[in-house]
C-alpha cells in the first residue's frame, strides 16, 4: 500500500512542521515515514499523531532508505544546508521559506541546485491558496484585461516576540516575503523595489532596529505597479487582502470570516464576526494544496510548485527593500 | 413664468404636506399657490417658506381660481369629502393615504370618481422610490424570470404615540397598507390573505387592540407569493427591504446606509453606520418622483400614478388581513 | 483502541449513509464496526472505504455484539422498524429525519421510545451548524433582547426527480421539515401554523399533487413569529438564510460563498462568488458536530442531540401545514 | 433679504463653476450676485438660470460693489492674478484648486497673502465630503487609536482629453493634487515623498509624457504613513475609497453606490449596482458643504476651510511627487 505513496520525512516539528505532518497523513498519496529534530521529544510527538519512526538525525531519516521525498520545516538558519544534503541523497525536497536570511549563502548552493536535477520547491503556500489562485487564473482567462495594479495587505494579529524578531532578517524577509512572491506570481519579474518602513508601536522592533509598519511599492518589468501594505499588529483579526485591478475592471479577495453570521443593532449595522486567527487557519487549505502540488512534483508530474529561483528572487526583492527603506532610494534590479 | 408651472392648492400641512410643499417649490414645474389648514399658523408657515397664499379653508383654497392641481395631506378622516370636492371642481387631485379607514365610504365615493373625468391620485410614494422602481422595471425586462416570491420586511424605528394608534385604523390599514400596494405593484391582483398579528412589546398598540408585529401572507392571482413582515420598533433604524424571486434569481433592495463608513475593530468587522433615519429621508427621493408623475397626469400625459382604484384595492387587502389575524382564517377575495 | 472508541453500525449506505461514515472514520472518538444495507455492494463499499464488516442485515449488525450505537440512514419506511429494533438491542440510535411520514406509525412507535431508556436522537443537523448554533446562543445570551420574529429562507438548487417527490410525503414533510425543527430550536413550542403553496414551475410536484413553492407562518406558544420560504430551485445556488429579530436588533445568517473573491467590472461592482452547491457542503461541519454530540449522548454525557419527541413535534408541524395549505385555514396545535 | 446673504461674484462657469452656482443660488445664506466669463455667453446662461449680473469682466465684477465674496472657477493660469486682485480688492475668495502649476508663482503671491487679512480658501472640497469628514472626526474622537496608515484609491472612469493633459500639469499635480490634501487633512504635514508612475493604457498620457497609474507612498512628520493610488480609467465607475488603518482597528469608506439594489443570479451573487458616475455626482454634498464652510469664514466665524497654505503644500508635494517619479528617488521635504 505504501508503494502507492510518498514516503515523506519530515524535518523540523515546530508549528509549521505538525501542519504539513497533519497534512501528509491526511491524504490518500502520502504517508509520514520518518520524523528528524533535535528536540526527540518533538519528534516522538509528531511521530506518536501522524506516523513515522522519531529521530534526533536529519542524517539518519536521509539516510535510512525509507524516504522518498523530504518536506523541510526547521530553523532557517539549516535550510541551505538541508536542500543540499537532500540534493545530495536524490530526495526531491519541499523547503520552508525563506532559504535563507543571506544571499550569498543561497547564491553558494545556487549552482548545485541549478547542476541537479533533484525537484527542489519553496514553501510559498499562499500560491496554493483557493482564493488567491481562483483570481490568478481568471486574470490569465483575462477576465479584467492587462493587470495594471496590484494591491496586497497583509498584516498579522499581535507582533512576534521580541527574540524572534532578533533572528527573523528582519519585517522584509520573514514577513513581507510572502508578498513579494505573490507580486512576482501575479505580475512577474520586478524590476524596480521602493520600500519606507516605520517604527510606530513594537518595542520589540524597535529594540532591533526593525519596522513594525512597512509598506514596498514595486514595478514590473511589465510596467505594472503592486502595493504591499504590512504591519505587525492589526486589531481586527489576520488582515489578508489581494486586490487586482485591470482595464476590465477589478478582482478582490476578502478577509476570510470567522463566520457567516451578522448582527445589527443600535451600534452598527451589518457588524461581521471577526475574521479567523492567523495564517494556520486562513491558509490551512493552502498548506495541503501545496503538498500535493509537491507530489506531483516527486512523482515527475507537471507541477506549479515555486522552486529555489522563486526563492531566490524574492530573497532579492527583499534584500532591495531592506536597502531602500534604509537610504531612502529606489532600487533597481537586474537580471 | 407661473402659466408653465402647475399651481398647487395644498391642504394639511402637518409633516407630509411640508415635504410635499418643499417638492412643489423645489422643481420647475410646479408653484404653491395656496395652502389650507384648519391651524391657520401652520398654513401661514408653510406658504412663508413656499410660497403661497395661506387660508384656514379649503373650500376657499378650490374656489380661488388660482390652483391647477389640489395635493391633499389632511387627516384621514377629511379625505373622501376632499377628494369629492375636488372632483367638483374639477381639480387634480394627489390624495395621501389612506383614501379612508373605512370601506364603505371609500365606496361610497367610488361611483362619482368613475363618472368623473378628473384625475384622482393615491399617495402610494413607495412606488417611485428608485430603487423599488429600478427593481421592478428589471423585473419587467425578464432579468429574474417570473416573479415567484416578493418578500417585504418594512419596520418603523419606534412604536407611534397611543393616541396616534387610536385613530390609526390598525397597523393593517396604517403601516402595512404600503406594503399591500407594493404587493399589487409587483404582483397583480391579490386574491388570498392570510395574516397574524401579535403583541410582543408595545403597549399603546395593546391598549388599543392592535398589534405591533405582523406578518402577512398574499397569494396573486397569477398563483405567486408575497409575504410582508411588519414591526412597529427597529433598534437598527428604519428597516426597509425588499427582495424578489424568480425562477432566474434574485433581487434585492438593502436598507440605506446613512454613511459610506464601516468600523473594522476588536468588536466586529465591517460594521457600517446606520440605517436612515425614517420614511422622510428614506423616501426623499420617492416624494419628489410622486410629484412630479403626478403633474404628468394633471397635464394630461402618459402617467403612472396610482389611482383611486389602487387605494381601494390596498384598503379591501387590509380589511382582509384584519378579518384573517382575528379570526385566524384565510381570506379569498372576490374580484 | 477500539475500548475507547464508540463502535458504529451504520444503516444505508446511500448519500447521507457516506457522509456519516465518513464522519465516524475521520474522528477520533468513533470507528465504523458494521455497514448494512439491502444493497449489498453499498455496504462493502463505504465498508472498504470507511472500515466495518458489510452485511446485507440490519438484523446481523445489531446482533453482531460488535456495536456500540446505531446510525439509521436508510430510507424513511424503515426509521419506525429500525427505532423499535435499537431500542430491544439496547442499542442507541442516531436516526435521520423524518421519523415517518405518517404520525400515527410514529405515534404508535412513541411508548416503547418512552418506555425505554435508550435514547434516540433525530438527525436535525441543522441544529449543529456553526453559524445556526451561534446564532442560538446569541440570542439566548440576550444580544438582541426577545426574539419577536425568525425568518427562515430555504431553497435548494434543483428541483429532486419526479420518483423522489413522489414518495417524500410533500415538500412541507420533507424540505420544510428541517425549517420547523430550527423553528422549534429558536423559539420553542409552536401553536399555529398557517400555510401556503403554489406549483409555479416544477412539472414533478405537479404531477404529485406538490408545491414547489411554499411560505408558512408559525406562532410559538411565548407569542413569536417564525416565517419560513421555500422554493425547490434556486438559481443562485443553495439559498439558506436566518434572520432573528428583536427589541435589540438583529441577527442574519448569510449565505455560504464558495471563494472570498468578488468581481467588480461594467457588469456590477462586488459580485460574489456563487454560494456553495448543496446541503453536503453547506452543512458539512454540521453533519460532523450532530455525531459528536450523539456520542455524547451515546456516553451518557449531557447532549443537545434532538429527541424523537423532535422529530415528532416537527412532522406534526409538517401535518398541519399539509391541512393549512389544502384547506386554507390556519391550524392551532394542541399539546 | 440680500443683506443677510453673502452677495457671491463667480468668475468662471465652467463645470465647476456651475456647481458652485448652483450652490450658492440653493442656499439661504448667499446670493449670486454677479457672474464672469470671457466667454459672454457662458456668463449669461449661469446668471438666467441661478441669478446675478452677467460680465465678461472680472475687473468690473469686482468693482461692482455689489460682492460680498469671489468664488475662483477660472482656468488654473488665472488664478494667481485673480486672488491677488481679490485681495486688492478687499474681498474674501474661495478659489479653484490648484492654486498654480508652478510653485514660483504660488510663493510670488505668497507674502501678498500673507499681508493681508483677507480670507484665501481653496477649493479641497473632499475635506467636506461627508463620509471623509465623519472619518475624520472619528479619528480624532480616538476611534481607532493612532493613525498609522492611511490607504486613498483615486482612479476617474476615463482618461481626459490629451489637449486637457497637455495643459494639466501632469496627473500628479492635476489628479493626485487632491490626495496630497488629503493626506494633509488626515496626518498633517508629510516629509517624505516617493513616486512612481507607468504608462499603461493612455495614449494621451503618453503622447505628452505623462502618466495614467501612478502610486505614492508619503511619510508624515509623525512617522505614519500614506499610500495613494490613482489610475486614470476605472471600467468599475468613478473609484473613489479611503482606509484608515491604527492600532484600534481600520476605517473604511466604500464607494458610492448608484442604487440600493444587488442582483444574485447563475452569474455571480449581489452584484451591486454600478458606483455613481464621477465626481459631481460623488461630491455633490462635498460642494455644497464646502460652500458653507466658506461662507462662515467670510462672515469672520470659526471656519475649516482650507487655506492658501493647503493649496501650496499639496502643490509642493505633487512637486516632488514628480521629481520622484521621474528621478527614481525618494524626495524630502523640508520645512
Amino acid at each position: 500500500m505504501v508503494r502507492d505513496r510518498v514516503r515523506f520525512g519530515l524535518i523540523g516539528t515546530g508549528r509549521i512542521g505538525q501542519v504539513h505532518a497533519a497534512s501528509i497523513a491526511a491524504g490518500p498519496d502520502a504517508v509520514l515515514s520518518w520524523v528528524a529534530d533535535p528536540d526527540l521529544a518533538g519528534a516522538k510527538s509528531v511521530a506518536a499523531r501522524f506516523g513515522g519512526t522519531p529521530t534526533e538525525s536529519p542524517e539518519q531519516l536521509l539516510a535510512s532508505g525509507e524516504v522518498d521525498a523530504v518536506l523541510v520545516a526547521s530553523p532557517t538558519p539549516t535550510h541551505v544546508t538541508l536542500i543540499g544534503a537532500c540534493i545530495d541523497a536524490g530526495l526531491p525536497v519541499l523547503c520552508e521559506k525563506p532559504i535563507d536570511l543571506d544571499i550569498a549563502r543561497v547564491d553558494a548552493l545556487r549552482p548545485k541546485v541549478a547542476a541537479s536535477s533533484v525537484p527542489v520547491a519553496l514553501g510559498f503556500n499562499q500560491r496554493f491558496d483557493p482564493d488567491f489562485a481562483e483570481t490568478h487564473a481568471r486574470i490569465k482567462d483575462g477576465e479584467i484585461g492587462v493587470l495594471e495594479h496590484l494591491s496586497i495587505i497583509s498584516r498579522d494579529p499581535v507582533p512576534p516576540p521580541a527574540e524572534y524578531i532578533a533572528v527573523s532578517g528582519g519585517i522584509f524577509r520573514d514577513m513581507t516575503i510572502h508578498d513579494f512572491d505573490m507580486a512576482r506570481f501575479f505580475l512577474g519579474d520586478i524590476v524596480e523595489v521602493s520600500a519606507i518602513g516605520a517604527q510606530l508601536f513594537d518595542a520589540g522592533a524597535r529594540a532591533h532596529g526593525d519596522f513594525d509598519t512597512v509598506t514596498v511599492v514595486l514595478r514590473a518589468a511589465s510596467g505594472s505597479i503592486a502595493t504591499i501594505s504590512n504591519s505587525r499588529h492589526s486589531a481586527i483579526g489576520y488582515d489578508q487582502r489581494l486586490e487586482a485591478f485591470g482595464a476590465g475592471g477589478m478582482l478582490q479577495v476578502a478577509n476570510a470570516p470567522s463566520s457567516l453570521v451578522s448582527a445589527s443593532t443600535c451600534a452598527g449595522v451589518e457588524a461581521k464576526s471577526r475574521y479567523v486567527d492567523f495564517f494556520l487557519e486562513r491558509y490551512a487549505e493552502a498548506y495541503a494544496r501545496e503538498l500535493a502540488e509537491f507530489i506531483k512534483l516527486v512523482r515527475g508530474q507537471r507541477s506549479t510548485s515555486p522552486t529555489f529561483s522563486d526563492g531566490r528572487a524574492a530573497l532579492i526583492i527583499a534584500d532591495a527593500a531592506c536597502r531602500s527603506a534604509e537610504e531612502g532610494t529606489v532600487i533597481r534590479l537586474t537580471g
